[in-house]
């Protein structure tokens, strides 16, 4: 019955490093273009050709373009000099913060190293004997010890590829927003390639190298494993834990350092000292361009980095305990590694739309631009998935789906990968509808200003829930099909078909940040105000796809979560998890109310973290004389120092509730009752992730509507301090934790919580439950 | 193995009846007291006596009292002219509200019994044949269509009970407001017992008539099905449906209702037209104040009267088909009605602790005297709880457990009583914490004002997600502990020992409508700020007790939705409710999405109601001259006619999603996916639930602790009207809707999707998941 896939085992070895290496390489490409823009003085201007058009642009002359826009006098050593400055100032920053970080994810990840090897190792008192193996009958496995050696490595590799791709999107986005300023100088045209290109570096090198490490990985395991693949798929699930414990990092850490100097920044300067947005007399105006880098790219690409190396390790052990693993067929075994081979190749030909084959030249083309990635990435992925699909898999197989094997056709995967693929843009574009001040329901948020903000937040929260609905039942019909076809495997690739678009995803969403720092960056070096309008075109256009970017990493995340769950209940030997017994049911309850602990946490988190910032921003405008008027420089690394510290600090609480709660309930409650747990913290959690995303997406797009003033409607709301714009600032402010650290980090304790259980399900199934077993 | 009960049947037959009737003499008792209190101008002063002072009082010479606190020359006719006219207005208000929600009810009822009706009877093709028993085995019961008709009458029973109790209890509300109002002027213990006594007469004559009304059925119905017990009490659930159902217009309906009247009146009155709240020349001012009757009292007293009544039918229906009901044990079958009328029987005892034993004499004794009814009540109760356990049950029987018998002692079923019940104190007290302004977390939203209005928000939400931690704990430990011991009959009653002494909990919730009321009626007629000052006491208090009262219904809620769950999936035939399954996964996802869609539906509601209240107080403020000046007198009656035909008619979306959502759900993805809907909804609505109505009470008590200055720290926040004031008024409008109308609306949805299950679970079982069946 069972056939073999039409691609040989060699061919596999080759497609996916390959595949790979071209991710790296072209992500380097990127960076070369970009690194084309000097932000050195040279009054020549050469620097300005290659990144100004991609194509066919490299051979005009840069000399005569610079001089296109330079009328107003602008161009001058100084403004260069200066925004070099500062964006050194950016990525220093940035840099000391992640180092800051790296610290204490070093600390953390030796202790919880350490963890996984005692807890695993004990499964078999710490035997070096083999053991007969659980699912391939008849064969010999490798002991315990071995599976939680290999464990830990592969959890330290996760870890440590996810730290360095999050390092270096960092480091080319601190690189590229001066550039982007440099550019707008230029044209929008111009400015936008720079930014989109490197947020591809970004996307590029974080989706290439997470599936390299992953390859080399499981053929570097292989070599001691050599036929026992239950054991070293079981080890690679270490991969997993480790790529998104330092997401909790990227995405908490990130996200309460972000907000707190952002609301730190805001609360002193525009309500109490009247100065505008990113003026360079606000002590914390470095913290808060530090802070787009640190939250919106490391933070949202650890986040994604760590779905995507989840959803491939609950693939890859589900298959193992399959036909896949069982007969010892590796093509097949490695469809999750060649969809996202086939997703890197799909990605770079979808970046060549907006960078070569089509060139923006107007600002109400970037919106456009940038929607037509997403849609162009799905559908070219979709022919790739078919195509792996075909030639990577058998016609017939089996799935293991708790306890029994289920024949299933490779049509039937197709579909399932299509189907998260597919439901992933639809969230996105209902994400935007929901958060973009072109359709009616932002607009009425907006309008609901004019009786003031009381309203505007009823009305905010209102959306949030509602905007709520669709994607749960996008999420619930793809979760329905793959589940039913072929069971917790289709979830998982269902999950990998929402992420294999990760590296256009993340170049878009990598874009927003590095242009809001660009308009930063503008105002601080003091460019005239076509220059900021340009900026903030770009930023505008940013904003909406960081939208479809959150509801995007919610939605994988939640896949994600479920491929996971359904590996841990596997792993873990349950058969059913049955909500009508105690055990599962409280669990259920109290897993629901978790993401409301957590969220209360973070918030509470950035609440003290912008109240410290706050007490040193007015420290620095009460003692430094001369500030107000500019004579005198403020300590804007003392700002810097304060968010760093202090949202690593606070990061604590959040960080331990979802580290400690799958160990606590494992340990003491038993599996069934962690069943219960993270199940209910899944349904409950995705709900509040997308609420709080949207409702302050939709607050920070009203108050932009109100500014903006483009229509008749617009117009009466405004202008710039009137008394909607008040409601609607505070709607913003209220969003900001909302939107880029609570909702956001819900992803998080989702998935967190999920893979940990499932690394540690050998060790809860065998020792758990210890305060059910002597009651 | 299984013995007798030691409370013989006729015993039972005799205790039901006569605590029920003990009940409703108290509750006349109370009314007749109320009532020698004049609001006719009697300058002879005779009114006062009786209410004055309970059980030694009645001797005192009232006249002489009357002058104590008259030295400033308000005693005169007209006052009390004035205040009899604005209780005739406000009681004429909510009359109207109610006979236009019965029109709808009424309709509403009408189609839904002949629903019913058609549903169940179709299940055997309205055969009139009998039919084989399924759990007593042998056994031949009632055909189908009996069960149809007699759940139709059931149901109608249940809804006039309810309507009828709501009914008389605003009555006695709106009767009880200008009587306190008038006693104040004598004293604030005087005032107090009034208010007190009116909370009583809803208290008991819910109770007791909710109890009397199916202590009848049951014997109705028994003429008919005599030893057919498991169709008598699958008929019997229609009384649990037809309360609840009712509840979905008093909560819903009301509680937009009061938020439409109460904001519309805020915007216009306080922000646009700069006068006090509840001033007469508001035309909003009536709605206002039959506001609070028809969502706090009308509309809380159908919620717990809902819950009581699905509690004991959830109960009921599951001990049918245990030992009690195979083996036709009346008394043991009867433990949930004795449990009741033992709680009535305690909560008298603690009434007359408030009313007789001990006198309220200061402003800072009202609160302990209102907490301490619900100390005593609870201790009194355990003492009750103990003793129908003993009497009333053997020693050992059996329970059905999802498809098996299990073996349960009586000493278990007390402790599942006791538990629900002192699950409830703490659940109360828990929730005193977090909305009273006299501990720090509500102190912190307080000093957050300072910053603004973004900040209180911020701090409110997580004030609101925190709070919900140890509820759930608590509420979870119930459930693990009356599911382990005798499952879901456990939890029914345990569900039953939280509503116990729902009579007290309803007195104390009731007073704090009338104090409130009784505060506008002194403002209106112009009385003196002494009196003011004593009614905003009286208030004061009865806002805490009222976020204790809304912790407790939710509490319950929970308990009472799984108990009906329970019971539907064991009528309905599921012994297993798998998460691993992708029909109950994705039931369980969309499920835990409905709480979010539901409450979107009924913030915006509010909002648009408000609006047309808006838009008519303005109207009438532009149109009609001499109104700012006091001139002229306003148009109340339209005002009120607004908000009762926008409440009724935006509750129709809401409704139609909680009725609708089982009857789709069961008929078309079966009962499966519907027991994954109902679990879902009800892990995910409780949080939401609890989170909503203490970020709301927070705020509100919040800005009461900053305009009552009575701290240091307060008074560095004050005084009314500066910058902290206006965040903290901000935060108070906010949390309206979500303290008043969607958070308790959420206790509707989940207990009225799981009666309706419950109810149509035959029908569901038999025809149900035709899309399945035909894909």
């Amino acid at each position: 019955m069972v056939a073999a896939a039409i691609l040989p085992e060699l061919a596999t070895q080759l497609v996916v490093p390959v595949a790979a290496a071209v991710g790296i390489a072209f992500a380097v490409l990127q960076w070369v273009l970009v690194s084309k823009v000097k932000v050195a003085p040279e009054p020549r201007g050469e620097g300005g050709s290659a990144a100004g058009g991609g194509a066919g642009a490299g051979a005009k002359d840069g000399a005569s373009e610079y001089l296109i826009e330079e009328e107003e006098g602008l161009n001058d050593h100084n403004i260069v000099l200066k925004c070099a400055e500062i964006q050194t100032a950016i990525s220093e920053g940035a840099t000391s913060f992640l180092f800051t970080e790296y610290k204490y994810a070093g600390g953390f990840m030796t202790v919880f190293a350490v963890l996984i090897f005692v807890f695993l190792g004990s499964i078999e008192g710490f035997s070096t004997k083999s053991q007969p193996c659980h699912y391939s009958v008849g064969k010999t496995c490798k002991p315990a010890l071995a599976n939680a050696a290999f464990s830990t490595i592969a959890f330290v590799l996760g870890a440590v590829t996810s730290l360095v791709s999050g390092f270096l999107g960092m480091k080319i986005a601190t690189y590229a927003n001066a550039r982007t300023t440099l550019e707008a100088r230029k044209g929008v045209g111009k400015a936008f390639i720079v930014a989109f290109r490197s947020g591809a570096v970004m996307g590029f090198l974080l989706a290439a190298s997470g599936l390299f490490v992953l390859y080399v990985a499981i053929n570097l395991f292989g070599l001691y494993y050599g036929d026992d693949w239950e054991g070293l798929f079981e080890a690679i699930t270490g991969y997993g834990l480790g790529g998104s414990s330092m997401a909790l990092f990227g995405r908490v850490g990130g996200g309460i350092y972000t907000k707190a100097a952002d609301v730190g920044a805001d609360l002193v300067g525009k309500v109490e000292r009247n100065i505008p947005e990113d003026d360079p007399r606000n002590p914390a105006v470095i913290a808060d361009n530090v802070g787009d880098n640190v939250g919106d790219i490391a933070g949202m690409g650890s986040d994604l980095f760590g779905s995507y190396a989840e959803s491939s390790c609950a693939a890859l052990v589900v298959a193992s305990i399959s036909s896949f693993g069982i007969n010892r067929e590796f093509t097949p075994m490695m469809y999750p590694l060649l969809i996202s081979s086939v997703g890197i190749i799909a990605c770079l030909i979808t970046t060549l739309f907006a960078t070569d084959f089509f060139e923006v030249k107007e600002v109400d083309q970037i919106e456009p631009a940038l929607k037509k990635q997403l849609i162009i990435s799905t559908a070219v992925m979709t022919v790739g998935i078919a195509l792996v699909s075909w030639l990577g898999l058998p016609y017939t197989f089996t799935i293991f789906n708790f306890g029994a094997q289920k024949t299933v056709h490779s049509w039937q995967l197709f579909l399932c990968v299509a189907v998260g693929l597919w439901a992933g843009l639809v969230i996105g574009f209902i994400t935007e509808y929901y958060t973009s001040n072109a359709y009616s329901p932002v607009q009425d948020v907006a309008d609901s200003c004019r009786t003031g903000a009381a309203t505007n937040v009823i009305f905010g929260l209102a959306l949030g829930y509602k905007s709520v609905i669709i994607p749960i039942f996008a999420i619930a019909f793809s979760i329905f099909l793959s589940f039913s076809l072929p069971a917790m495997y289709g979830v998982a690739v269902a999950a990998l078909g929402m992420l294999s678009t990760i590296a256009t995803g993340l170049a878009i969403d990598a874009y927003g940040p590095i242009s809001d720092n660009a308009g930063g960056i503008a105002e601080m070096a003091g460019m005239s105000h076509r220059i900021r309008e340009r900026t903030d075109a770009l930023d505008a256009a940013g904003n909406t796809t960081a939208a479809i970017g959150k509801g995007f990493a919610i939605g994988s995340a939640a896949l994600v979560s479920l491929a996971l769950f359904g590996a841990f209940v596997s792993r873990a030997g349950i058969t059913t998890v049955d909500v009508l017994t105690p055990n599962v049911f409280i669990g259920l309850l109290v897993g629901a109310m978790l993401p409301y602990w957590f969220s209360a946490m973070t918030m509470k988190s950035v609440g003290s973290a912008a109240l410290k910032m706050v007490e040193e921003v007015r420290r620095q405008f009460n003692t430094i004389p001369g500030l107000m008027e500019g004579t005198a420089k403020p300590d804007y690394a003392t700002c810097v120092k304060i968010s760093t510290d202090t949202s690593i600090k606070e990061m604590i609480p959040p960080g331990a509730l979802v580290m400690l709660t799958p160990l606590i309930v494992g340990t003491f409650f038993g599996v069934e009752t962690l069943s219960g747990v993270l199940a209910g913290a899944l349904v409950s959690g995705v709900q509040i992730a997308i609420s709080a995303s949207n409702t302050g997406g939709a607050w920070d797009n009203a108050k932009k509507y109100i500014e903006a003033g483009a229509s008749e409607h617009a117009k009466s709301l405004g202008p710039k301090g009137s008394d909607c714009h008040k409601a609607a600032v505070i709607g913003d402010t209220i969003g900001d934790p909302l939107k880029d650290t609570s909702g956001p980090s819900l992803n998080i304790l989702i998935k967190l919580m999920a893979v940990e259980s499932l690394v540690f399900a050998p060790f809860f199934a065998t020792y758990g439950g210890i305060l059910f077993k002597y009651l």
